[in-house]
This record gives structure tokens, C-alpha cells and sequence, in this order.
């Protein structure tokens, strides 16, 4: 795609996770996209992301829907504010809860597609659900509550960089 | 520690997870050990594992939890059927279901003391709980149920290696 992702929006200080950062060049990178009402983010597994040989390590699906739902929240977020990505960056969300139940194992050549819906906005929490899917066949599912960060303990983490 | 750690006893093909294979030379390669009746994992994040600067990203602690949950839950069900791990390899345990709760976020220089009680035992099943902590402060805690791989399926998923 040619369109740019939630994460690339972040601004910098919020770019260097290791899921999601585009800063941070060992880590996954991964990018999420609206597609309607749903966010989608596609991930091709390394080689040795295995679980038992054939198969994702689970701790990488954790990781997807992690950094995937903490994207759609603040994209929706922002969405819900009616704000523009381009001239109004989108406030970032950290994890309160992760849940993931693995369905089936997942085939490690991918690649794994993950929907997410945002099932609540209220405040400053974000609720995202998550289906990961491989040609169809869905794996795993995951619910994420999402928090935005308080613009003081923002302060407080990065010395306000 | 000089000890063999329990995924020291995993046979080679369950041996291969990023989280916790031994022979994975890419991955985590956690290393989880009794202590009474508690498992302890200690593990120091890689200077990239970062959420935002300065802390752990939140896929680690899910992976951490996950890998050294299922170790555990190989380890107790052993212990349970009083099986020697020298002479007699721990089953295999997979992922049903993991939670994770962050509490606050978790400072990336570590170490992170992983320290798991076995809830239930029931047949296939073992449900772990996990708190994960710096320097005796609690960053998160999680609840992994961990599924005994039916013989079947690890047939078919290693074609009996």
C-alpha cells in the first residue's frame, strides 16, 4: 500500500517500540490501516519466530495484537475527535489488558492478517477486539484494553521529548 | 545458576521456540527453574525491546509470561505424575488462552523476575499464574492455560521427529 499507517503518524518519541516503532530498526514494524470501520495490519513471521517447528511462537501473536490494537485505538481515538492524522498527530495509547485465545496453531509462512473493531470508546479507554487470520482461516483472537497515555506521566516517562 | 533449567529438558523438536528453545539461536531462550513450589524466570530485556524509551514493550512481558508459563506447566505436570526429567522428557504444553494485566509500566534495564504458582491441574490442562517484577516492584501478572499437545496432533504437526 501506498497510503501511509496509523503508525506512521506517531511522533518520534513514540516511534522507537519495538512492535510498532518505524524508528526502531530490529523491531517488527508493523503497519495497521483503516478499512472501513475495521483496522487491518498484514505480518509475514520471520523464519525463526517458531513455536514447535511449523508453526508461530505465540508470543509474536500477543505482540501483533498488542501493537495492532494500541494503533486502532489511537487512530480511532483521533477519529472519534474528528482530527486530521496529518496536521494533528494521534494521541498514544499503552496496554492495560491483553487477553489472546489461540484457536488453532498458526502456519508460519503467513501471512497473518489481523482485523480489528473497536468495541468501546469511553474516555481516555479504547476497548479493540482482534481476529488474526491466515488465507481465511482464522487462528487467534484477541481483545486489548487500551489506555491514553496521561499527558503527565507522558511527561514524566520521556522528559517531555 | 548451574542447574538444568526445565526447557533444558525440552527433546529437540520442542526445543525450537523463539521464546524459550534452546536451539533457537535468534530467540528469548528463557530459562525457568523450581523454587519450592513457585517457578522463577529472570530475564534481562535486549536494549531494543522498548515501548517507548526506557521501558519494556509489552510483547516482551506477553512472550515472557507465555513461554515460562508453559515450561511450568510441562514441569508441574512431571512433578505431579512423579516423573524423573532426567530420564523421562516433560510433555509438551501449548497456549489455550494467556492475560496479561500491566500495572505500570516496566523499566527496560531489568531484570525482570518472572515468579509462576501452578493454579489447577486437570487432566491436559494446567492453568499458570504469573507476577513479573523489578526489583521487587509488580509490573504485570498474567494467567496462561497451557494444553498438553495431544500425541495426534504433535504427530502431525512434526511428522513424529
Amino acid at each position: 500500500m501506498t497510503q501511509k499507517a496509523i503508525q506512521d503518524y506517531y511522533p518520534g518519541p513514540y516511534a522507537q517500540c519495538y512492535g510498532c516503532g518505524r524508528l526502531n530498526e530490529h523491531g517488527l514494524q508493523i503497519k495497521s490501516y483503516w478499512d472501513g470501520d475495521e483496522s487491518v495490519c498484514t505480518f509475514t513471521p520471520w523464519p525463526y519466530h517458531t513455536a514447535i517447528p511449523g508453526y508461530v511462537y505465540g508470543g509474536l501473536i500477543a505482540s501483533l495484537i498488542d501493537c495492532h490494537s494500541t494503533g486502532t485505538a489511537a487512530a480511532a481515538a483521533s477519529r472519534a475527535e474528528g482530527r486530521d492524522l496529518e496536521t494533528d498527530p494521534p494521541p498514544r495509547f499503552l496496554t492495560a489488558s491483553l487477553h489472546v485465545d489461540y484457536l488453532r496453531p498458526t502456519p508460519i509462512e503467513g501471512p497473518l492478517e489481523l482485523r480489528s473493531q473497536v468495541k468501546e470508546i469511553k474516555g481516555r479507554k479504547v476497548v479493540v477486539t482482534t481476529s488474526l487470520s491466515v488465507h481465511g482461516v482464522e487462528c487467534a483472537r484477541g481483545e486489548v484494553v487500551a489506555v491514553q497515555v496521561p499527558n503527565a506521566l507522558w511527561e514524566q516517562l520521556v522528559g517531555g521529548a
